[in-house]
């Protein structure tokens, strides 16, 4: 071997995080740019991107760094953060992630790479997860049926609100009622969603309810301020009113104090944070939202329910997907898309391992601690705004300032009400020696208090925070899932059984178009967890999150250099949420210009369904703008349609590269005729990944754009959520971002209300994002779009001598995925898109996106950290599948029985000793050479969508229903 | 619901972890106790342990934390140790764990939770793991074969001089070559180890070897001061001479320097630790052992080898298992029984991650930037021992008092030779920077370098430390595994892959008797991977380490009370070797009593191998002592033994309770005849999990004992270790335990060797034993062993109806396993222990142990933490085999062709569409309801260990021969 030549530079680049992001390496980029007869990756790029819009120049970041470098900075901003002692609460609480669950679901790719379950047979675990998370909203609110979570407790709030309307069309009025002791942040999401919803919002007192004429009502129990108050009477006079009642509830305090569904709600929603999941500085953590019966197939979110296989077994899956937003478009009152399932399995689990005894032991003892401070404050003369709590006593007539210095001495965080009063909220991980302290800080140090013995006096008294009227007597969590897994040996097997149903990133590509499943490197993922970052509630003082601040500053000014736009908001905390605050910026932006009458949204026929379900909650009417036979806007009928609607249009929304695949040639010319008639332009960062360091949306024409950092910036699924859809806008929209109303947000217009519960959305998962762009770097970013672009058009050259491919560029070349066309193939066979799509599970892979964007169609996206093997072995099984379908069109195999109709294959199948199909069972389950080296097994066989749908069940079957 | 009566103290008993270490409640305590008719657990206690040797109280422990207050506690330890930048080298580097492996492996139980893969079937994930380990040190070291890990590497030198002393019984010298620059802690142990076997260590410079008579040389390569000569010679002389040498290499200095085996080595050895293993303050890591194909068989550890299955696949195995120390006992010149598993999967893995090109970068650029810090000291007149170098420098004649402040100052550990020379021992994780501070450390501030144009200057002029002769051409890690897994989404698919073939506690119960493979809670595996506890070198200052020794000292406390010992010396890391060190303190104390002619050890013909092998290996006589009918020690037999002996008898080992699962009521009165002919008492601590809380062996004659904290004490087997055996001694042996060279032990005496690499073993996993001691407290340990009682006495109950149980106590109750007797059943069907062993994988379990301490049985512990619900499971499934058994012995099944002579069973068996067996594919995969439910598969049919052994292949199969 010769001496060293190369220079230590070069030595240190091994340790690029690109080599190991991106999946393959420079030889198997070449064979592919061979097997594409393309020459290098800039013909492959000058081909397929626009010359007019391309960037031309690197992206001006910083130098990359090393995983190692980049968690140590991050390590040091971290430690920039403080970790005070916090009694904030309102609606964020400190809790323990039990440590099996903390390791084994939220620090495990198996759980946190996996995709939204849609396609159920591979996806038992989660949807058993989700339906534990159901379960326990139902049995603690004692409502009929609960959602799979929501994003957040504020925008729970706000779809309640939509769905008193929807279920209350006979109310005359548009006036919605919002008790005044709401949290704050619910009410500030609440007044920008009323806004465009056209509602007005009546803040009162809770008791004054019934002196308002109103469609619904949200009502907070127990309020923010603490006290428990009886709502039986209120509900119950509503109802006689047909006023629909929201009560926006705390999970812990449930196990103790009355149900809401047993005093008459009809929605009940909040936050399931404090079981198991960390504050983040915000989230995400998953809200929860039930109703009862009658709202059942209103119900916004996704909802798992219990179906049969084909076999007639039990199988889970997500029910009445015919109501979700990518369906019903226009029509839609709800934009969601994202859950927030990783979380909400979290709190399910959490709820698993303690069971109601101890839920119930934990309420308590929060309880206790409470009702101990109470009686200490009471006795030393302080006054509390209530004489019934929880958890929460607000404290008035105190010395604030004194009372402020003393908590600075020891690291503790109170609510300071603007009034002047002091809040503080218990919680799990709050001790005796806690309440002593809070004793210290409150009455200082010579109290003389002593909290055993006011231990002592509460239980000898019998006293208590909790009204007697309000004090639970039903029971909850009796189903064996809540009462089984007590030791951690058990729950650890329960969580791998969960884990090893579902397919995830861990086990093979998951080529979803449009959903970007990119690596989530486990160097991003880590810092997540980190208490500097997992711990802090949203609303510490801002000098304890100097180092969130930084990190979120660095990350917004990646964004804007990486999108071209001027400012990046940062609280939308999902893509549709993205969407609608985006379009909410326009809205404004044009009111304050005088503009406010403008409401056209202009929405290209092949446009993801949450565009225009978001215009709707915008207020705006959509007009549709038709492609050409190529997937491309029509410019002509985009030309004429912006004339017709020239007075009023207000915006257009587009995607790009398109839904289709395809970068269109006139995308600057589209934006310009939109321009020219007073439009502002949305461009939708679905597709982010096909254009980073490539071309730029706010140099093209945009005016705003929301960013996936769930897709492009590899923050995981999680199996249905968490995402995050910030927000980059020009600078004459950067004024009409979403503020926040607790804290506020500098540059944005006071009177712009939220979208999301905390300012900074999920704010704890931002450091993946951060970590992603820090570790790439420009070159690196760059050449990761190149590859995703390489990657999906060898798999179009791969697969179009078998299947059809739809929509490509000018130049023949497709973006960063492609969709082959199943309609002729099911002409000929009567084999369907779906058939295909249950196939590849016996071969070992999820299937890409379904007839989205064109009906009986498959869309894959490979992303650029799929390897050439990986995608080969894809290639190979779409190939073989075609070849299986060969023998059905040639009458080898019947159509009403062969491997494709009765896909997915389950062990079941293979031991089922009176197998008489036309085929082997090796043939079914063993199709590739892959598999039978490792193969993956659907725990189902195809589910039963219509039998689901019809008889909706949204609760844990009993065990013998499992084994039917 | 009723007012809250329980006081705050019960209420934040749910918090306890004894509640999650236990798999049974009191209810199941209570429905266990029912089956066995007996009335309490105090009674079950009283029935089984002998009265003369209960404790009769609690032991003083502090009261239980809580997972979360244990954590917070040891948080504030860690917080006391400082974290300095360490270029002390001398065998510990710095090293990037690549965060995938961190994760995914070491932090994964499905990796840390398996067993060693005694069950080749449900192993074969971590065997191509260790595969992978063995190639990787074949291929850089140049040797023939390797081994699957030993400790650490000064063992490693002390088996490898007894290798030497084996394979050259002609050599008439008992005197063995030790360069004068081998690592001093290899020294060390090489001294205690030379001095039981009798042979004289000859230390001298290692060019003068060839002056020396001696059997074998031990020589350091580089040298521990950083030079590297050209051994060719040297080895060559040796080898005409008939001398066997060893070289202690460093596995990243062999990517550039000339491999070992190229030289003429016979056996090359040392630490793996720098491929991605943190430093531990001293451990585990996997130290490596290769030799040439001439000593294969007498390479001692483990081998991992490959061979065939029934279907004739490849199928990898653990090799020449009959060499084990279990099974040759007396004749054993190794007692090595715990590996590194854990460790050197991760090593591989590395390796497997980086590749040979990664490695060559990285090893060129430490040596890179090493010779820019040698090139700038030599500029600025600074002396360096050797004018050849890898990755360390010797630095002579420099102010050593000024740079010690400095390096204060920085924060910056060098290594201080007591003659006044510096150390410095670059590694992966030094930068460019660290160079700089490096510099001005050692010259001061106003030394002017800059790396950069040094660098310039090294590759300009092709400088390099290495002497040309010494400069590597060979290739290695081209086989495929170390080719494919460049992509972080590559190998996390590969990691799983891995993970998901092997059967570990994530799964189900291992009820391993004499194992205990109880809970290893995660709360209790965080705290090894925190960096104040993973990143220290174990030879930094004191000061630096101040949180680490207290927790030490405090778990040294602990077992302390535990045991009825007057101290607890850490040091042995495994069991066995913590049985070498107790038999050497008795030698020791003897000797200095002058009664060093004792060299008799009785051992019961019940005794574990590793018992006499340990006694062989302390220079001592194995007299077998016979046991009774009942598994009991035969008292008359002992008393004549120790009679006959008496002159020279100088200990016993005894097991208690002993290995066929019996507390032996005359266990005090033994020990006190051995005691009467002035003996010493060595109490085998396999068993102890019987005994914490109940009974101490401090108590009833112990003077000394092993305890197994991998077994008892919560650390996870790992899949074959690490483990840590440290040991308790009465204060007359104190004295005379494990002494260290360079870290000096107070209370020992000097001369005293060591028997680890490491002062304190495997430092780096005992928080999880102080964790689990702390998290139960007295009540929750003594819980625990009681609990481990009634389970495995709840198993007999269950079992005896189908299968005799051996050996009780007098009330018919056995301790914490039971031995259940097989001849009976194979002399009516011919299947044999090891049918059932390979069934039980078919229904999902791992086997108990076969054939230990009785062959043609199974020996099953269960411990406290499987739950009722799992005991139950498993005994179905042996009662549902002993059913089989019966339609065996029917003659319904034949008795060539049932599912028990064919088991496991695999996908391959039942996709194999010409099925012909006269039973159905159902029977044999799916033989319970829990298996339909979740299936493990075995990944390959019966293993076939005659091919394996006959045909040898310890290397990495190519692809075509998986597919074979």
């Amino acid at each position: 071997m010769a001496v060293e030549k190369r220079r230590l530079a070069e030595l240190a680049s091994h340790d690029a995080f690109v080599h190991r992001h991106n999946g393959p390496d420079s030889a198997d980029a070449a064979h592919m740019l061979g097997a594409l007869g393309i020459d290098s990756m800039e013909t492959l790029i000058e081909k397929t991107i626009p010359r007019g819009i391309r960037l031309g120049r690197e992206l001006l970041l910083e130098a990359p760094r090393s995983e190692a470098e980049a968690l140590d900075y991050l390590k040091r901003l971290a430690r920039q953060n403080k970790v005070f002692k916090t009694y904030i609460g309102q609606g964020y609480y400190n809790t323990h992630t039990p440590a099996v669950i903390a390791r084994n679901v939220l620090e495990n790719p198996g759980w946190y790479t996996a995709y939204t379950p849609y396609q159920p047979e591979i996806a038992q675990g989660r949807l058993e997860g989700l339906l534990n998370f159901q379960q326990m909203v139902m049995d603690l609110t004692g409502m009929d049926l609960a959602n799979a979570s929501l994003l957040d407790e504020a925008t729970a709030a706000a779809e309640a609100m939509a769905l008193c309307r929807r279920a209350n069309k006979k109310a005359k009025t548009d006036k919605f009622f919002v008790a005044d002791d709401v949290l704050p942040q619910t009410y500030d999401v609440l007044r920008t969603r009323a806004a465009y919803y056209g509602f007005e919002l009546v803040v009162d007192k809770p008791h004054r309810l019934a002196e308002h004429d109103v469609f619904g009502a949200l009502l907070q129990y127990p309020g923010e301020t603490g006290g428990i108050h009886d709502l039986a009477p209120l509900l119950s006079a509503a109802r006689e009113r047909q006023v629909m009642t929201c009560v926006a509830s705390d999970l812990l305090s449930l196990a103790l104090i009355k149900e809401p569904g047993a005093l008459g709600a009809d929605v009940v929603l909040g936050n399931s944070q404090r079981f198991g999941v960390p504050m983040g500085y915000g989230g995400p953590h998953a809200a929860f939202f039930a109703t009862t019966d009658k709202h059942k197939r209103s119900i916004p979110g996704r909802i798992i329910g219990v179906s049969k296989d084909s076999r007639g077994n039990t199988a889970l899956r997500m029910a009445m997907q015919t109501r979700e937003q990518h369906i019903r478009r226009e029509k839609a009152t709800s934009n969601i898309c994202t859950a927030q399932a990783l979380l909400a399995n979290i709190a399910a689990f959490y709820a698993v391992y303690h069971g109601a005894e101890g839920l119930r032991t934990i309420a308590s003892r929060v309880h206790r601690l409470t009702t101990i401070l109470a009686e200490g404050l009471k006795r030393k003369g302080l006054t509390l705004a209530h004489d019934s709590w929880f958890d929460t006593l607000t404290v008035a007539g105190a010395d604030a300032g004194k009372i402020h210095g003393r908590a600075l001495t020891h690291e503790v965080n109170l609510r300071w009400h603007e009034d002047g009063r002091i809040g503080i909220s218990l919680d799990e991980t709050t001790t005796a020696a806690d309440v002593a302290t809070l004793f210290d800080v409150l009455l200082g140090e010579e109290h003389e208090l002593s909290v055993s013995s006011l231990d002592e006096e509460v239980v000898t008294k019998g006293l208590t925070g909790i009204p007697e009227a309000c004090q639970r007597e039903s029971d909850y969590l009796t189903h064996p899932n809540f009462t089984r897994y007590r030791s951690e040996t058990e729950m650890l097997r329960y969580l791998k059984r969960l884990e090893n149903r579902d397919l995830s990133l861990t086990h093979a590509m998951i080529p979803l178009g449009s959903c970007t499943m990119k690596l989530n490197a486990t160097s991003e993922m880590m810092p997540i967890t980190w208490p500097e970052f997992s711990s802090l509630h949203p609303f510490v003082p801002g000098d304890q999150v100097v180092g969130y601040k930084q990190m979120i500053d660095e990350l917004a000014a990646f964004l804007v250099e990486i999108t071209g736009y001027d400012h990046i908001s940062m609280q939308p905390n999902s893509g549709a949420q993205g969407e609608y605050a985006g379009l909410v910026a326009i809205r404004r932006y044009q009111a304050a210009e005088g503009q406010g009458h403008r409401d056209i949204c202009l929405i290209p026929s092949s446009a993801h369904g949450t565009n225009p379900a978001s215009a709707a909650m915008a207020q705006m009417k959509v007009v549709v703008v038709e492609c050409d036979r190529n997937g491309n806007i029509d410019l002509d009928d985009l030309r004429s349609k912006a004339e017709q609607h020239s007075e009023a249009l207000s915006a257009i929304m587009l995607t790009y590269p398109s839904t289709h695949g395809v970068f269109e040639e006139e995308i600057r010319e589209a934006c310009d005729i939109v321009h020219q008639h007073g439009g502002q332009v949305y461009i939708d960062g679905a597709n982010m990944n096909a254009q980073v360091g490539l071309c730029r949306p706010g140099d093209f024409g945009g005016d705003v754009s929301h960013l996936n950092l769930h897709k492009t910036f590899c923050i995981p699924h999680g199996g249905g959520g968490p995402g995050m859809g910030p927000i980059g806008v020009k600078s004459h929209l950067a004024p009409f971002v979403s503020n926040h109303i607790v804290t506020p947000i500098p540059g944005v217009r006071e009177d712009c209300g939220a979208v999301s519960a905390a300012a900074f959305g999920s704010a704890s998962i931002l450091p993946i994002s951060w970590a992603y762009i820090k570790m790439m770097g420009a070159k690196g970013l760059r050449e990761a779009t190149e590859l995703a672009i390489l990657n999906a058009n060898y798999i179009a050259k791969r697969l179009e001598q078998h299947y059809p491919v739809l929509y490509k560029g000018i130049n023949g070349t497709v973006a960063h995925e492609c969709i082959v066309d199943i309609r002729p193939l099911k002409a000929t066979s009567g084999i369907s898109e779906e058939d295909i799509a249950k196939r590849l599970m016996d071969y070992g892979f999820h299937a890409p996106t379904m007839s989205f964007p064109v009906p009986g169609t498959l869309m894959i996206e490979p992303t650029e950290s799929e390897s050439r093997y990986e995608i080969d072995r894809f290639c190979d099984a779409m190939i073989a599948i075609r070849e299986e379908i060969a023998r059905v069109e040639s009458g080898e195999w019947p159509a009403e029985d062969n491997p494709l109709v009765n896909a997915p294959h389950t062990m079941a199948d293979l031991m089922d000793d009176s197998w008489q199909r036309p085929y082997g069972r090796e043939i079914a389950a063993f199709p590739s050479e892959a598999t039978k080296a490792a193969k993956f097994w659907p725990a189902v066989n195809r589910v039963d969508n219509v039998h689901g749908d019809r008889q909706l069940i949204c609760s844990c079957p009993t065990i013998d229903a499992y084994r039917d």
